[in-house]
């Protein structure tokens, strides 16, 4: 059957189990979202590639999925000898539209192009797939959601410690046990500043990023080769090894820090949040964490990932505050601060973690057994009953051998089978299937729907 | 700005407003399919072009969005020389995947690459987007959700009198009064044949399909002209001017198909159908309609249609019975019936029928006004307490002046304020404002809550 019958690699199809699970987290989401006031947007899949080339680095424009120009997308092309041109020269002419390859750019332009019908601060959250043409591996696909939390146009820290109280109430009810960690980009240049080399920010940072995967000392040795003194690197350590609780770090950091303005205003923001977490503290740990330096080419103060505790996968949330997102489309100033859940991985966490359990709804909760005629008119007018009663239900289409039909049944997972044949129509009794102890029992109607209720 | 802050044409953005009125209808269709049985699948964005070429028929194929290949993808011309080559022959050669175009393709393209996987009848639901490069125009749009409920792997007609139940119970709880129309692939072959043209079915279905639109004069001009002869034309006549109650069409019908075994054979299906209906009867209207003619390049057996009633808007939800879908992917001999509401469609109706209420969650129930220091410590206790009784909330991130606060819960539509400044701070005591009448009373947190969870 060939290419016909697969999917393009890096994406995936979803079955009913998998969908029942996926909804579980999804929706979680987005109930916490709404419960804290954030409102939903959706955005194109596609979008033009003017608004998304350029915003994430070559390496991201390189991983953009282009949509070719619909028509005679040729004819656009001119007289431009086409044997002698370059993929890379021929792409912008054939193409205008790419896919989204995250949420953040599409919602800064939306922010920009609906500026005049938002009302500032604005509380947003977006839940939709993303594609990057990454290398397809364990884990990473070319397909992927994406849920989101940004409020823009506060500067408030009242908003980091919010969000830092979403990501604990999504992960305590979806049974993760969280860590967050937290750092400040203005930490990180106030660090840079001290031992001499504010120059080489994104260098450090990018070593220190490395500490928990290679080590100390392998950072250290990165650090010289990227041409860091070896005066700035000892300089370093004591930054890098500071030790306690949250408290104990950030008072010594203040003491080292002393000379760098940047760097105290940091120790300040954190101080800040980590005082409305005092007053209304989460269930889950918040740390701070000095080697943390992800998105440094847009954070401008908090950065923020989460780490699930008990299994070794990466990152399953991480956000930060972005002092002028909107400015790359012209509306500069206007500062932000979010957060965005990776739904697959945290998908990933549950299964490794057998965070899944089988009461999830995958099926209806009953099937009825068809006897078709007398017995099917029966069986349709308690099926209407039990599902007036908001209880999913089905009959098996056909009167087809109930052998056949118990199989069905069996393998769908339906938890009860109710059977309603000749006896059961003329005495107004059912007989109630558990298809787990395979236990049955006689009940009326309306005591039928009362069990499947409870149940 | 430019085209970086503006959207592709024929997509949109969707703000909270838009989103909570979708959600409402995304919700509904997602109960009533799961109240009904059928399981949630999801398929990528992209399929492979091998998946979708030549199964829309050629303005499909023109219409497909087509995603360039990644990496460098001229290399894979080769030595073709491309100032000579069209858009039509480059495309293949740069271009191996396309976005879905809607999404019964892709549920024939899983069936058959899960057939293993999947117990027979499969009832399957599934709610995406797909991508159309059409004309935008009023109420076309290039990016549009399909809501597609199927059950695969029975003949029973069962299935189709259930499909029936759903749009009825889904067009219900959305406050649209609908009417169903329906027609049978057989009976039409039937017409066909009897009046002697029988390999014209495709001519004569497509120009009685226009009845509705164009009237019954100008269509049999139409047939005249496609070479329909003029014997044939006269006995279509009596046909297409059936009256009476569905029984009464059915029967009058059932008298002209005599010698089509066809032709009855699609009558006792509609009869079947129909009995099932009048056990179970519905609250919306179900007609015989001989002149629906949608989809005869796939459908067998039954078609439907809905048509919202006070409002001239296209069909709302569709479907029809196929036996071989999963044939073109080397399945042959399941047969398939499923229907397909389409979200934009219904939004427009409701729209024009104002059903969307103001009592649709947009935003948090409350915000409580943030007056800083002490109080908003207060106020953070309070919200918790509030947000745990699971009332979307939230307070104003900082402590700006009131009158910013209150235009600000004003603009966001927020039907309830909570002040809690010093003196009830001290007093225990909160300030509820009702943003719609105005109206403020003093009540304790523990009254506050209950208000606002019976509002």
């Amino acid at each position: 059957m060939g290419s016909q019958t697969t999917i393009p690699k890096g994406t995936r199809d979803f079955g009913p189990v998998e969908m029942s699970r996926r909804n579980l987290i999804f929706d979680t989401i987005r109930s916490v979202f709404r419960l804290y006031g954030y409102r939903q947007i959706e955005t194109p899949a596609m979008e033009n590639l003017s608004t998304l080339l350029g915003k994430y680095g070559e390496e991201g424009d390189r991983l953009l999925f282009r949509v070719l120009n619909s028509g005679d997308f040729m004819k656009q092309t001119g007289e431009i000898p086409l044997h002698t041109i370059s993929s890379q020269e021929l792409a912008p002419l054939i193409s205008e539209k790419g896919l989204r390859y995250d949420l953040t750019v599409p919602f800064a332009r939306f922010v920009v192009q609906h500026r005049n019908e938002i009302t500032f601060p604005f509380r947003r959250f977006q839940i939709q797939p993303v594609w990057r043409a990454d290398k397809p591996q364990k884990g990473r696909y070319r397909e992927f959601y994406q849920c989101d939390a940004d409020v823009i146009g506060s500067d408030s820290l009242f908003n980091e410690y919010e969000l830092i109280k979403i990501i604990d109430e999504v992960f305590s009810r979806l049974g993760i046990s969280s860590e967050t960690r937290i750092n400040n980009r203005k930490i990180l240049s106030g660090i840079a500043s001290v031992i001499g080399e504010e120059e080489r920010i994104t260098d450090i940072t990018i070593a220190i990023d490395k500490i928990d995967k290679i080590g100390a000392e392998a950072v250290k040795k990165e650090l010289l080769e990227r041409g860091v003194s070896a005066d700035a690197v000892s300089k370093l350590e004591p930054i890098l090894s500071l030790s306690g609780d949250n408290g104990d770090k950030l008072s010594e950091l203040e003491s080292l820090l002393q000379e760098s303005p940047a760097g105290l205003k940091g120790i300040a923001e954190m101080r800040e949040i980590f005082s409305y977490l005092e007053n209304s503290p989460v269930k889950s740990s918040v740390v701070v964490d000095l080697t943390l330096a992800r998105g440094l080419n847009y954070y401008t103060g908090a950065i923020i990932e989460v780490k699930a505790e008990g299994v070794s996968i990466g990152s399953i949330c991480g956000g930060g505050r972005y002092d002028d997102l909107a400015g790359i489309f012209g509306l500069p100033g206007v500062s932000g601060v979010g957060i965005s859940f990776g739904a697959d991985r945290i998908y990933d966490v549950m299964s490794a973690l057998a965070l899944f359990t089988d009461d999830i709804d995958v099926t209806s909760r009953v099937m009825l057994v068809n006897f078709g005629g007398e017995e099917e008119k029966y069986a349709i007018s308690l099926l209407e009953k039990i599902r007036a009663a908001g209880i999913p239900a089905e009959i098996y289409p056909g009167s087809v051998k109930i052998k056949k039909q118990m199989a069905f049944a069996n393998s769908v997972s339906v938890p009860w089978v109710i059977m309603a044949g000749e006896e059961e129509r003329v005495t107004g009794m059912v007989t109630l299937k558990n298809m787990v102890t395979g236990e049955q029992e006689k009940l009326s109607a309306s005591d039928v729907i009362s069990r499947l209720a409870d149940a």
